[in-house]
């Protein structure tokens, strides 16, 4: 891209292609970064660095600007307990909470035949290999639960179960602040049949 | 920012300072982003070259690669007809109609108590030495149909129609499409008192 050609038009266009912006979105962010430069200069100077630096962890597939990435490379962190998750949002979701010392895997999708995502699509021969080599305690499934997702968790607790290697679940139940009647049929039945004995 | 510093979590923040970009919104765009190196790397490069040579127009205060800009170079645009728009992307919008042949004026807001924005904060001394030294054949006000456009609008008419100077405003009614019954009365009644005879 050289200066010569850069217009407004062309911008606009290559913001919009990020999905959830749509052109008129594209047009109000980029007014707003041309009437704040400096902000503008710091997203364009993090984005050229995260794309010359961010790569792929080797062992979990998390995205860092170290491969293996700072939660394989952390000495204190279990290293046989693997959370599995979805996607990279997933891993951010997870690293909020202080009281999970494990490690994760990244899978990059979930089992999808309208995709065509099939097993093989996923990190999951590299996971097995993993759990192996680790003498793996425990693998802690936590995919969304969604049709596709449950479908992946199950998947992977067969594969793991054929070799001997600890499975388990997230909880399913009440959010917290969840109110009883606004939840659907579907969580107060999980609710009911996984309550603990007070 | 030095490579060392940096992490997703300064990323996630800096995008988010965007209005109407959440932190959920920041982190999908920028998994989307590390996803997709290709739009990453041009995105960088585009705002990084916008950042460094996109520049106020002095005549019309457009933004754009050029001072004084693309617009108020054409030799083939009519410098006697202005239309006054009151932000950047109302002039884009303008833009997309090839009938319109006149240049622009970009006030930079509208007239604004709750804002705090007065007269002297628009660029509307600037309009008016321009208007006089242009000869100015007509100016369209097209500032936004709501109470603080109007305002602006009946506040630059006065100004201009004290020196003499042609002014218009934008015709208001039923836009393309519409239909008569989503309408509300405020249109309706612009639609019928500015009826024209068949």
């Amino acid at each position: 891209m050289q200066q010569n050609n850069l217009n407004i038009e062309q911008i606009v266009k290559l913001i919009a292609c990020i999905p959830s912006i749509g052109s008129k979105s594209s047009k109000r962010i980029l007014v707003h970064l041309l009437k704040n430069r400096t902000l503008m200069k710091d997203i364009a100077k993090s984005l050229t660095i995260a794309s010359n630096s961010m790569c792929l962890c080797n062992i979990c597939f998390n995205i860092d600007i170290s491969n293996p990435c700072h939660i394989c490379m952390d000495e204190k962190r279990d290293k046989q307990i693997i959370c599995v998750v979805e996607d990279l949002l997933d891993l951010w979701a997870f690293k909020k909470i202080p009281s999970y010392n494990g490690v994760y895997h990244v899978l990059g999708g979930r089992l999808s035949s309208i995709d065509d995502v099939g097993p093989d699509n996923l990190h999951l021969h590299v996971l097995l290999q993993r759990c192996i080599k680790d003498k793996v305690k425990e693998v802690i499934i936590a995919t969304n639960f969604t049709i596709e997702g449950r479908t992946t968790a199950f998947y992977i607790a067969d594969m793991l179960k054929e070799n001997d290697i600890k499975v388990s679940l997230l909880a399913h139940g009440i959010p917290i602040g969840g109110e009883l009647d606004y939840m659907d049929e579907g969580t107060l039945e999980f609710a009911l049949s996984g309550r603990n004995i007070y």
